[in-house]
Formats: structure tokens, sequence, C-alpha cells
């Protein structure tokens, strides 16, 4: 550790990291970010990075204040098989989206990414490194990162109309109903023929 | 019209209306604003709005350059049949979002609805009036609002995906591996089983 750096015991290192993380990735982009500059942004040693969040993914959702990480959603997700699993997905989806708490950071993220090409180019770069390479090689199928990106495009344009312009009757709608229409086309497009 | 106020002839008089249209819109959401107040917001006679535009609807896809009117589209689309359906509307989908001069507009129109509540209200409002309805009666089944819903829900994700955060293999893939996976989608959206 620097002379005059922080340590782990200070209440604010924490939040140090997660300031330059957050700046960093905001503007280099998700791949240039690494936790060695976040910790030299910081003042801190690359072990004390390590030591907080453990991966660079990690590291990420938590300065997003996202409700969750890839690397362990979707093998949680695959650990129940391939059948049922368009119907679990959105479910989590729902779930996560009709709490208040996560909802507002993944709609900040929405937003951000909307607003800015930046913001965009982070989220593009995160959802390839970390979620479409362990959905291919999960699911043993071709084409499974256009699949990923279908299943994503079905997702967020959920979220979209649901949570951001509101449309009736989906704005509404029992979460039964919605894992009734939607389950089957996230299952088709993860494991079905789409040619 | 009211002395002083403007003429047809007027070079100007169109994009008055236009500015008032957009004005009003943008304050009042879609269903408040009228043919009435936008005229009387920009010195003109009620009828010269409906002479230039005809409908608030079109009014509306002026104000904000869409390139196209539901009214049009809808029955146009339906005309063929519901068979293919799914596969023609997400054609027609990609050929408007991948002409830069039909993307941009678009691309405002969720910029603003994801950003500001009111465009949020706006964009829902005019959803509601002039698509959903038109989808429902067309359509001779249960649950038409919410197929609406289904369907604008991939649409947009679709272009979110696409051409808003530029995923890769999506944002490069040709229009026909798209409309082969996501045609069925919305053929089951519009006329399949979703119970």
């Amino acid at each position: 550790m620097s002379p005059g750096g922080r340590r782990p015991g200070d209440s604010g290192t924490r939040d140090a990291i997660l300031d330059a993380a957050r700046s960093g990735f905001a503007r280099a982009g998700y791949d240039a970010t690494t936790i060695r500059g976040v910790a030299r942004e910081a003042g801190v040693d690359p072990a004390l990075v390590h030591h907080f969040f453990g991966s660079k993914e990690a590291m990420f959702t938590a300065a997003l204040s996202l409700p969750l990480q890839p690397g362990e959603v979707v093998p949680a997700l695959l650990a129940g098989g391939t059948e049922g699993l368009g119907e679990r997905l959105v479910l989590l989806f729902l779930s996560l989206w009709d709490s208040p708490a996560t909802r507002e950071p993944l709609l900040g993220l929405i937003r951000s990414a909307v607003s800015h090409e930046r913001a965009a180019a982070m989220l593009r770069e995160f959802l390839t490194a970390e979620v479409l390479g362990r959905v291919a090689s999960a699911l043993d199928v071709p084409d499974a990162a256009l699949r990923a990106n279908l299943v994503g495009s079905q997702m967020i344009g959920l979220a979209m109309l649901r949570y951001v312009i509101e449309v009736e009757p989906l704005a509404s709608a029992e979460h039964a109903a919605i894992v009734a229409a939607v389950g089957p086309t996230v299952q088709r497009y993860l494991t079905g023929d789409l040619t």
C-alpha cells in the first residue's frame, strides 16, 4: 500500500473504491476499466479491491447498485435444467423489477444507456463480457449469443412497456399471466428452432 | 379566423401549428390536447388545422416527425390476413429502424419517454388511443389489448438491443434471421394461446 493510502479499516475505503469504479466505468467503459486502475485512482492497493469485491464484475454491479451478478444468476437459473427455464427467468425478472429497491438502479441503467452513447457502450461491453459468454457456454445450442440477445430484447422491452411507459393492461398484469405469455417466448429463444 | 391571425397561404402557418402541437402534447399529454386548443395557441382557425392534418393522430405524428401513423399501418398490415402477420410486422419495423431518416425520430421518442415522465405519459396515451383499440377491434381474439402490449414489448426491446445498446450479434444480424427468430413470437402474441 502506498504511503498515506487508505487501509482496509477505513470506513470510507469501500466508498472511495466505488466512486473510482463508477468514474472509471463511465469514462473508459467496461472492458478498459481494470481493478488495478480503479485501485490506483482510489489510492489503495489492488489486493484491497479484490478483498472487497473479488472480481471486476462484482465491482461493477456494486458501483451501479445492481441487484444481481450474471455470474451468480446464470448458473443458478441453469441449475434447474433447461425445462421451464424461460418461465423461471421471466419470474425472476418480474420480481426484481416489482421491488422498488431493485427497480431504481435497473431503471437508472436503462436511462443512461438510452441517453448517453458511453453508457450504452459500457452496458454493451458488460453484457458481452459477463452475460453472453456464460449463456453460450451453458447452453449446448447453436447461435447461443444471438439467443441471449433475443432473450435480452424481450426482457428489456417488457421492462420498457410495464415499468417505464406503463401501458395498460401490461403495467397491472399479474405475474402468472405475464409468465404464461412471455415464458414460452424466452424458452424458444434459448432452446428452440429459430430458423 | 381571428383578425391578424395566420392564413392558409402563409408559408410559416404549418410550422406554427406544429410548434403549438409539440408544445401542447409535451405539456398536457396526448388525450388532453385538442385540435381546437392547438389552433388557438397557433392563432389560426381550427378548420385550418383540419385542412393540414385531418386528425389529432396525424398532427401528433407530424409534430414528432414519426414515419408512420397507426391508423394507416395497422389496417394495411391486417389487410394481408393474420397468416404471416408477425413476420410482416417485424420486417416493417426493421425497415423503419434501419433507415437513418426514420430511425432518428423514433429514437427521440424512446429517449424522451425514458427520461421524462410527461413524455412517457404522452406516448402511453397515444398508444392506448390510436394503436391498442385498432388492434383490438381488428383481431377477433380475447385479450387483444394485452396482446398488442406484448407485441410492443418485443418490438421496443428489439430496437433497444439492436439500435440503442447495439449488442452483437443482433446489431449486425440480417433481416431474414431476425424475422425468422422474432416473427413467430409476434405471431403467437397476436393470435396464439397465451394461457
